[in-house]
């Protein structure tokens, strides 16, 4: 029995609320469960100085927490005058995750900026944050179209990621807090509208890993995926 | 007439959500027209190094905007490794004005960290903030109450905030963006439920102001802030 | 009867020094009382990023207190590798102050760095800095006349600045270190020659402060300021 | 055809010099192919803050480049005053993974440091870190024996870490730096020296990927771990 | 004939002024001609954590130039969140020499902080700082016997400064700006009352410099220091 | 008897290995008894920007010690998040003398890079890296003359630098760690091929010394130069 009384495979509830806030070109609020987080995308017309005069655009995400998204307070990375580690980590696979669906010769000279700023922490906020991301730079670029700046959607296919892991030696979907700070093992993985894996980052936690428990994992994470592009879907009024 | 077509005395829109977040002792949702703010209130058992031992508490705060709070997006802090001018100056003048209302040996040893983070910024965050922080740390206190940990309320006042400024010639009260980014003089109140001055902040952006200027905006001011005082006693239930 | 013997409205002894060092255009040792400032104003042929091809000049000021200004040994900023929160908002305090005053047209595309760097601190460093740059820039305005680099003067009027405040339930004109740390209320103030307010800062330091206070106190400045650009008129030879 | 001229499933050459410098506990130079780099392991008497009083160990990993060690000179980071995400990232990952295989409370109250620098960079760096740095943790733990400090060996099985990618359509294990910058995904994979994943690390670097590629790439790296911990085994004369 | 008219082994003029600044246990305004310092020297009642316990004292020194104290303006180290490697360098020097003069355990548990503040730079800024310093700090260990905290002075010898240098293949004496920018060599000696070496730093600018050549300079530095010396004795009232 | 058993004139084993990485144009692990440092020689075809458009080239330097390169752990200046002032010294020191032989018209508009990484650290390391770095310098301007970038070759002279110090009272010469720590007198020279001196730094750490002691020691560090220097000379085939 899972602490959150769901079964092994559910996942918590979704919601998806695009044009949360009036400025950028794609702003969405997405919880799962308590986790919620504001994902923006902004369009900037330039590019990074390694790809000046290449004909393509670029894609970079930042992440963050409130200080007090979390059960304890975190002291500010401003603050501290750095970013740690796992900011570091989180932030490159949310820009790597999204770069991967996007054909950055359609976007042309021209950034998109993801941030993804958590409001309330309750596990998987890195996944959440892809989830959510995905649906305000879809919002952002038919800005684009509709401005006339880009003809075609460089949009390559659907995007959305989940955490699984094993807990008690059961592989569980979409893990809380709860579960997360208790699992052997903890697994994000990031597919696309195609089935087919973008990411997969399995850290043994507590015990190492089968073959057999990471196939049962990877299978529980392309069900929970599938669901999450269904609910992107409808949010975008494609389904 | 003002861009908003509001009266040269009338107040944005003012709404106050309590608990918006679940793991802050306070938690608040501000909005003032179009500017938004979450203000959290943390309780944390120690003080800082200064006070140790001395039988008193303490309030800091500290604030930022969500890069694309505003209009054109802003790099993050963290991402530059270091705290703005700007962002240094409100954050004093929040903790500051804070503080003068709380009893600090009520308070205890233990500190009470106040954030302030824009998530969609139209004019008058610093002075949104102070109004809004105010009722989180009310809630925070509350808790501190309920759990036994103080015998009496550590506030001795009301507290909040707006701008005024002098716009054509015309002294007006609580500016958005429109208005604040051609206003000649640009003022922050800050004022207790009992009418008195916390903070008095003028500044002449396009012409110096003269004394019946002064006087003018002020009094605009201190109206206001009765209203928003108003404001935080229903959204606390105490009207 | 205030610590220095000093009557409520009385300044303490002013001394400005012009051309105290030699290399830059403007160079001011000032002093209030024990309060000693270098001023420099050094003219540089460019302009910040956003302002180039604007055809206008700027003002940027920077202060900093020498270690051992003060009672007890302060670590320098740049041993620390950021700059505090006091000495950001006083810079910006200092360069907006002069900003209003100079006509950055006339000034052409060139920068004005205003260095203040305190020698010896009790009380009153922001406004002794604001009153002896200003003489400083008059004085760096007057080198660009004789350079033949501007055809007239950039200066649109005097400036200087005092502090106030309310010490014992009295409002006092030009705190010392002694009356400053126990004042209720601490008001700086910012004039031009015309006695129009270009910043107006009041804090309530140990108790909110009154209408009638507030009024109390700029009616002090006022004259202050009036005496102090007496001196400064003296100084540069033009009364 | 590999550019190596390798088989699909053939590892390069690997050797390890145990010893490699005279002051560390345990200090490994290990190479795989033209990639190099110096395993340190420094054993220290005290934990980190979080642990203190808690009974248990502690193990921590840094990573750098030499500026050199690739084909353009990259700025060192010390230099630069801060470390970048990449660092961070596989830091992280290589603290992590040998913490998986050892007891913390059989280490005692004492931290490993362990400090991976790359001497030449040929792909692959941050697998051959983890492979030469169990060896320099093993020495280490040997010197601890041998002092007495530590009972038993707080080691509980062998780790070993090995690239895997899909390169033209085709899985392939060890990639060099030429196939690792045209891989279409690129595969990082720890293992216990009883086959179990620590770590799975798959990005889709120019395609996304099926889960028959994944297990492809999973069966190929289980393959060289295998051997990889085959040689550790006789470096360290267990074999 | 050398720019300012001096022979090739006259020292400028010095003036030494104790008691600049009220706060400071040690306060000297040096000056070598145009080359002006603030040198104070501030006793704190700890030392450095490396010493904690060990029964003697520290010095630690820091090195500044105003940022208009040069021809041209220099951007403030605290601005620039570092210290280059000029002022490392400088204020490393600085401490070592005149802790060489201390006896560190007459001290007691206390450290006294050196700064060093150049008001005005005209050449020789680091020897003028030295030569100043140990005024300062002879002031300061004075203030230290009369409040009865050590018995007696910890200083065991006197310690001045010099820069000597090789121009158009003439060894000169304290060289000013002018001369410095197009010396081939550049010395700075560092001396004790007794005559011997604390630190000798040759430099080859322009060209390499032979043994005799170095024997030259050291030969005129002595005599150089052996002046200073007396000018310090004189403003200690010790001649 | 010195601690190593070596007469006071006699220096360590030396050991210049070419080419020890693969990517650098210049490469050379150089070993001084136990001190090992790698240098490393890479070319940039662009110079700073105050060099810019002026036809001449740079070389800069920057130096570093492995974490455990030493007896205890040294944290990582990246970690630390800046150079220290040792640091600062050293590669300014190093950049200086190389800089001192290098004909930077004849090198044109390219810096070379030099990297001093110090892999096992017993004494001597700044001098050792400086004698390793010629070397490396050497091998690099060598393949600028084969790759036909430059016509001849900018060395003016060679280039090698040694320590000396006063230990019980002799003068010895190439101080090991256990000497160095115990050193009166701690000397480092920097010589030409023709015997003059680039850089004289002496020391004094435990006392005073007179300048018969630095002529004995200047004499030796001579001697031990010349060696040095026939030892360059046979690893770059030229004896």
């Amino acid at each position: 029995m899972r602490p959150s009384g769901r079964a092994f495979d559910a996942l918590r509830d979704i919601k998806i609320t695009r044009h949360f806030t009036k400025h950028a070109e794609g702003s969405v609020l997405i919880s799962c469960g308590d986790t919620q987080v504001l994902c923006t995308a902004s369009v900037e017309d330039k590019v990074p100085p390694f790809l000046r005069g290449k004909g393509q655009g670029w894609l970079t995400a930042e992440y963050s927490m409130l200080p007090r998204a979390t059960r304890e307070r975190v002291a500010r990375e401003a603050a501290q005058g750095r970013i740690g580690g796992r900011t570091h980590e989180i932030q490159r696979l949310i820009g790597r995750s999204l770069r991967s669906v996007i054909n950055l010769q359609a976007l042309g000279e021209r950034t998109i900026w993801v941030d993804c700023d958590v409001l309330q922490a309750d596990g998987g906020t890195r996944t959440t944050s892809i989830t959510g991301a995905f649906v305000a730079v879809a919002d952002a670029l038919m800005v684009l179209r509709q401005r006339g700046a880009i003809k075609q959607s460089p949009l390559k296919d659907f995007l959305a990621a989940v955490s699984v892991g094993m807990v008690d030696g059961q592989a569980v979907l979409d893990l809380d807090y709860a579960e997360d700070s208790r699992a052997e093992v903890d697994m994000n993985v990031v597919m696309t509208g195609a089935g087919q894996f973008i990411e997969l980052q399995g850290t043994a936690e507590g015990a190492p890993f089968s073959m057999e428990q990471m196939l049962a994992m990877t299978q529980l994470a392309r069900q929970g995926i599938e669901t999450l592009i269904a609910e992107q879907r409808a949010a975008l009024g494609m389904s």
